[in-house]
């Protein structure tokens, strides 16, 4: 950031954080792809093992719809038993 | 898997190894997506400190393009020099 070389306090010091933040998104967004490599390479581990991998993904799509499905009607059912003092 | 419970030994294996894929799959997104959730919060943080959000994800994506351009530009030279035996 240019500005942090300038003699402008402020200026200084917000290029300071802005240069934090835009480091720790990078070093995180690094990890993600890191981790998108990884899960890319058990796809392909799969397929090498036989396995069609758009019916992997679809069957891990499925599991996960299932799992949030769950999660918000057990949500739900706590609305209602918290709204009917069974709670 | 209802396979992994037949008398069925070759599906029996299918069943066990593609659990094993299933699950290591589903933990990576899980760390993926726990990532994901880490760098909205910074992007969150830097909403707070004052930074224009969508300037900041701008400015990342120009850093992320510029040093794919150098990696790219690095490359290219090496396959240059190389075909002018100069390695």
């Amino acid at each position: 950031m240019p500005e942090g070389s300038t003699p402008n306090g402020s200026n200084h010091v917000a290029a300071d954080a802005l240069k934090g933040l835009v480091e720790r998104i990078e070093r995180l967004e690094e990890e993600k792809k890191a981790l998108a490599d990884d899960i890319r390479e058990v796809y392909g581990e799969a397929k090498a093992s036989g396995f069609d991998v758009k019916i992997l993904r679809k069957v891990i799509a499925l599991r996960r719809m299932a799992s949030h499905d769950r999660r918000e009607q057990e949500e739900l059912l706590e609305v209602y038993m918290a709204a009917l003092g069974m709670q």
